[in-house]
């Protein structure tokens, strides 16, 4: 199997987004782990996930982009110096360490940009292989929001706030 | 003590936001409640507290604005059903029971709207007569988020998550 250590992290620009599209729109249309509508739009991903957000980077390799993040503060005034972070993978790339390798670049990231602290939000908790990462590197689950999370197939499932403070 | 009962939940109009802004403000600026910046403007405040939410209340006694909250919906997609309240009580009218009343109206709303549940998303712990009151409201604290706000007196301190599922 592929290293993620093949894939190189960089800053998407808009060129890039007809790639993260296809990725976004796999991933949003199941409607199993993200709270955006499920038939949101092209033009609706773009301003969610490259416009509203401080910075998104695309995970590539040869080319091709494997996945994508994005990173904004989570709360403006007093609780800014926490960041909030997003993370989608090609079907096609799947377990090839790509969310690892993301989540290790957004961190550092974080740390760049002066953030204190990143914190998931919506976790939703039916979504155990991202719950698991997310625990292997670091973070903890400091919330469940009972039946906050209408699963397509489960029905009302808890969603999970993970969280990591980001210095020693 | 004048009782809450005596207060009237209407429906904000933008006639309301001069006297929303003297509540807003005043919280806002101290900082230590609110994720809002201390120096939001007065225009950046109506579209917080007037536009982007779904609805905006004012509670008002013989045509004095002593509260307000707003609703709106917490996250899209599959979370829908849950919907997100803020409230604010001018320094005035503490002590009489204002809170209660829009938070007991704020749940009716929500029922009406049709939300299932309702979250607060950042509930700062210091803020105890807050934590309290919703507890007595039938709140849970799902969640405590470390260090999660920068209060202006006492450092880093901790946010809650707090939550109510609206039926029986």
């Amino acid at each position: 199997m592929k290293r993620s250590d093949s894939a190189n992290i960089r800053e998407a620009s808009p060129a890039d987004f007809d790639a993260i599209w296809q990725i976004f729109h796999e991933i949003v249309a199941a409607g199993d782990t993200y709270t955006y509508p499920r038939g949101t739009t092209k033009d609706e991903a773009f301003r969610l996930w490259m416009e509203i957000p401080r910075l998104t980077f695309v995970a590539e390799d040869a080319g091709t982009v494997l996945g994508t993040y994005y990173i904004k503060t989570n709360q403006a005034g007093g609780g800014d110096h926490v960041c909030n972070c997003g993370y989608m993978v090609s079907s096609a790339a799947r377990g090839r360490g790509v969310a690892t390798a993301m989540c290790e670049h957004s961190q550092q990231t974080a740390k760049r940009l002066g953030y204190k602290a990143m914190q998931f939000n919506f976790v939703v908790s039916t979504n155990e292989g991202a719950v698991r990462l997310w625990n292997k590197l670091g973070f903890a689950t400091v919330g469940t929001i009972p039946k906050a999370f209408a699963h397509p197939a489960r029905g009302y499932v808890d969603a999970l706030v993970m969280y990591k403070w980001l210095e020693p």
